[in-house]
């Protein structure tokens, strides 16, 4: 049996739920906070979530355990079998982890958690959003999915970061992100409306009133 | 046949060139640089190199096509079969990726190009990096590859993310980052000295006046 470990408020925890639940792969979770010490570090060496747990041992990166899963061949595919579509999904992937997620995430402290960031933080994250969000536009299908007809990884990601992403740029830029890529905003509709999502989202919801008192008390 | 875009100085491009060359996949070059215009975008989303031109189209993102390398099962694998082995190398090129070469990338416009970033940017990229490196050193096997006893792409990034990584603890900080993680040292000079790798060094050295002086100039 598979073992999740993280919290229900994450985003990347909930990119790897989300996929369990949608292949079907029974799972245990497990409740694990980021930290830089021991024994968090000895599970995740870069003290994060989500971790996880196999017969083999721990992984972590949720694209790194997203492809895991994929490959144990247990329900519908997250990723196309021809080595070209493979990649496409891939690239969009990442093009949303490290080009929304990413620059997005460096403003968290001030959008989400009571904190504040530079002015240097806050100019190069909207510039790189902005940036990022146009290259999503150029290679994304959006028809009805990010890479074409089928639900992917891709969307996994974009599902779990978008949203995040659109509140930063909403709050701290005034600026409406998803209408630089038109489609966008209707496939994290749709997605929000699978079962999977909204059992994600109301697991979420109930976590997240006690991981903000943690994430603002850890300061 | 294959085409790799891009130029021989970027070290992103030199990793899929060395994989081509280790797997003895025939490709040809064609020279790009980095811009935010047509027709580079075209080909391109975010602008960057490397650029795998396929008969199917254009993938872009290192570790993407790393992977889709592997999928076409030319020439010796540099992902493991078993799906748990499979994942752990790519959680630790994904480490590399995110947790040394990105913090360090963020110093390359004072370290390499004549530019200075903000004392924000230093601290930041000092703590990650030490961060990142003693995160391989929990991770990694370095006996005598970074994932155990086979070259896998881990090593394909470290290898051309390590040294750059590593010049800039150096210059900024005075930091000898490699000494954090012991074997790392060893495991880059062991890799220099495969074929593919001299051959790299050698177009990469070549290339790399003529990149300095489009680099500085582009300021």
């Amino acid at each position: 049996m598979l073992t999740l470990h993280g919290f229900d408020a994450s985003n990347y925890v909930n990119m790897v739920k989300f996929a369990l639940l949608e292949k079907g792969i029974p799972f245990e979770q497990a409740t694990l906070y980021p930290a830089q010490e021991e024994p968090v570090l000895a599970v995740s060496p870069m003290g994060k979530v989500p971790v996880l747990q196999t017969d083999q041992g721990y992984l972590s990166e949720a694209s790194v355990i997203l492809e895991y899963l994929d490959d144990l061949d247990q329900g519908p595919a997250l990723y196309p079998a021809d080595p070209f579509q493979r990649a496409r999904v891939k690239q969009l992937a990442k093009m949303v982890e490290l080009y929304l997620e990413l620059p997005a995430r460096r403003c968290y402290p001030e959008v989400f958690f009571g904190g504040q960031v530079s002015e240097e933080t806050k100019t190069q994250a909207r510039e790189a959003l902005l940036k990022g969000i146009r290259a999503l536009r150029r290679t994304a299908s959006f028809s009805p999915y990010l890479a074409g007809d089928q639900l992917s990884a891709a969307d996994v990601v974009f599902l779990y970061s978008a949203d995040l992403a659109k509140a930063v740029a909403g709050k701290l830029f005034g600026l409406d992100l998803l209408a630089e890529a038109p489609g966008s905003a209707e496939l994290l509709e749709r997605l929000n409306e699978r079962d999977s999502a909204k059992q994600v989202a109301a697991d979420r919801d109930a976590a997240m009133a006690k991981f903000l008192k943690y994430a603002r008390g850890g300061k």
